[in-house]
């Protein structure tokens, strides 16, 4: 389970959740932020702050381990344009654009920093003209957790061997039942 | 896109929702139902009702096809129980199982139909003992939603040429925008 996290072949791989309506979206935001860690970005951004989201991001990461870099209360448009005018490329994923297999691997192939747009309900036409690529996980609709979840798996070849430093629990993976391992202090890193 | 739907192989590839707070995890649950279809089950059973719900997936199932049998307010375990005197086998998803790709050649090979158990927070001891395959997308948290997503996308093999019939629209792929085309009583079958 070491090894370089899979981001760092690009430096950043950001997810930024556009939108939230903290009563209705409070735990699909969870889940997108938890995928986003678990298939490997490093980096979480929401346009909208909900302490409730984050709070749960925090906890998972510290009893789990591995890092993310954690923002809140962007202005969408303009994180964008800066993350394209230093030079990284943005995806958006929507069930319109270009099938992922047909493009995921200009995509992998590209060393850009890269950022997954996950949008909410409703998304403003100017993310498909401000997206490099428009990206569809199949052309139906479903769900941006289950979008942002294949896409990385696509963009890593479905390698999600991270090292999940400072982990304070870990799953030993077994047929029947649960097991888990208690990782005492200072064995945290190894 | 045309061609037998995916779950044919098996006749039945069936998506079991344990558990299910109304207003907690109507989002959630809608979610895991809208993936069960995009990602080629075709079934999906409910322990608990939530007309909300089934309304939503029936909408999606109207306006962009496909069939799936929908069921709700059964009891899980006589349902589960059934499902394998049947001769059916069972996966249920968790993160303390076998990561997937150890284990999904062996339930791709089988030609049993296939129950996956998604749970909902907190799955009861018994589930483990009576499931065939305790799988683990990642042994990491993050989704119900994303974890049977990527089963059904390791199950198939990432073929997802489901053939929609009945839908009343359809989306062309596009780099920029969104292009639909609205197909004409009729021709829906074709």
């Amino acid at each position: 389970m070491k090894g370089r996290h899979p981001a760092e072949a690009y430096d950043k791989v950001f997810v930024l959740r556009l939108g939230h309506r903290p009563l209705r979206d409070k735990r699909i935001t969870t889940h997108v932020a938890l995928v986003a860690r678990a298939f490997g970005a490093n980096g979480f951004v929401m346009e909208v702050c909900d302490d409730a989201v984050i709070s749960s991001i925090k906890k998972t990461i510290a009893t789990w381990g591995g890092k993310m870099e954690i923002t809140c209360g962007v202005d969408p448009i303009s994180y964008v344009s800066s993350w394209k005018s230093e030079g990284g490329e943005v995806i958006h994923l929507t069930m319109y654009g270009i099938p992922v297999d047909e493009i995921v691997d200009v995509i992998a192939a590209s060393v850009k920093r890269k950022l997954i747009i996950v949008g909410a309900e409703k998304v403003e036409p100017v993310y498909y003209s401000l997206a490099d690529y428009n990206v569809a996980i199949t052309n139906q609709p479903h769900s941006e957790v289950s979008a942002l979840a294949i896409f990385l798996d696509r963009l890593y070849r479905g390698r999600w061997d991270i090292s999940y430093e400072g982990a304070r629990l870990r799953i030993v993976p077994s047929a029947r039942g649960k097991k888990v391992m208690r990782i005492e202090r200072g064995e945290a890193d190894k």
